[in-house]
């Protein structure tokens, strides 16, 4: 009848497929407290990172006050965005060079061994990041990811991080 | 007479003297609202970094979810740490090369070129972390820094930032 040529409203509304997994979704208890990315952080950023092709991606609107000089973002901000959207990407590379899916044991953990970040331009502060990483080198348990961060299309930073994975002894000593 | 051998409570609690300006006290309103180190930004860090010698010095607390993996400090806070202590510097040390009180106009404003972090070992959260900086290269209107972050004596990160001044056309294109 005339009257059900569209879904009923409950049909549309209702998702069709449980919402996608972030790489942060798999990560073990203990590294899920982390200001930037731990989903059990509820103070934190808790950022979402996803492959898009060869490519992972973080999207991330920054709070009002996330500022630098009024109406831009924070270099801190930028940074800990470029850290945790890496040790997400070396995590997930790590999983997909040893043809592993996420979440299987035993879990890839890492931490950050050096992060470089060249500030290019002023970053907007209301609107959302886009932030896109690539592996650049995997070498035993190191994983060397290159990180841009855009504004509707324009990069304003570009980062490089140096994740490492996490001892077993960390924190111990 | 004997009972006024010590001075009266009073001037005991009061101060000598008012208390020390930090760098950024100084700041011009405009670059007053960072989320790391602007006094006017109430949800931020509110760093205050001092001159100690030859090096620059902040003492920061972090809040208990600042958090890496429990008990540590995430890296994103030392970043932005190191960042917002580093253009303090760049500005206390501008000054002082051109012999000028800090807050004599025009004012010396700094942005961020590059932020480089070595992570040494994990940072511990429950602690004050001792920021200090000094200038490697002041450079026309470009400043180095190089900073250490310790606790309780031991370095746990190591970090250069390029401070280039802030551009008058700053976010304008």
């Amino acid at each position: 009848p005339e009257g059900l040529s569209f879904p009923p409203f409950c049909l549309l509304t209702q998702p069709r497929n449980p919402p996608m997994k972030a790489f942060q979704d798999y990560y073990p208890e203990n590294v899920s407290h982390c200001y930037g990315c731990g989903s059990n952080n509820h103070h934190g950023h808790q950022i979402k990172t996803f492959w898009e092709g060869e490519e992972t991606v973080t999207r991330f609107k920054p709070e009002p006050f996330h500022t630098s000089v009024p109406g831009y973002a924070y270099g801190g901000l930028i940074a800990s965005l470029i850290d945790c959207h890496s040790t997400g990407t070396a995590a997930a590379a790590m999983y997909r060079s040893e043809g592993r899916e996420m979440g299987t044991l035993p879990p890839f953990r890492f931490v950050t061994g050096s992060l470089h970040v060249d500030f290019l331009k002023p970053t907007p502060l209301d609107a959302t990041l886009e932030i896109r990483g690539r592996v650049k080198e995997i070498k035993g348990r190191k994983v060397v990811a290159e990180t841009t961060v855009m504004v509707a299309g324009v990069i304003t930073a570009r980062g490089s991080v140096v994740a490492v994975q996490m001892p077993d002894s960390f924190g111990q000593a």
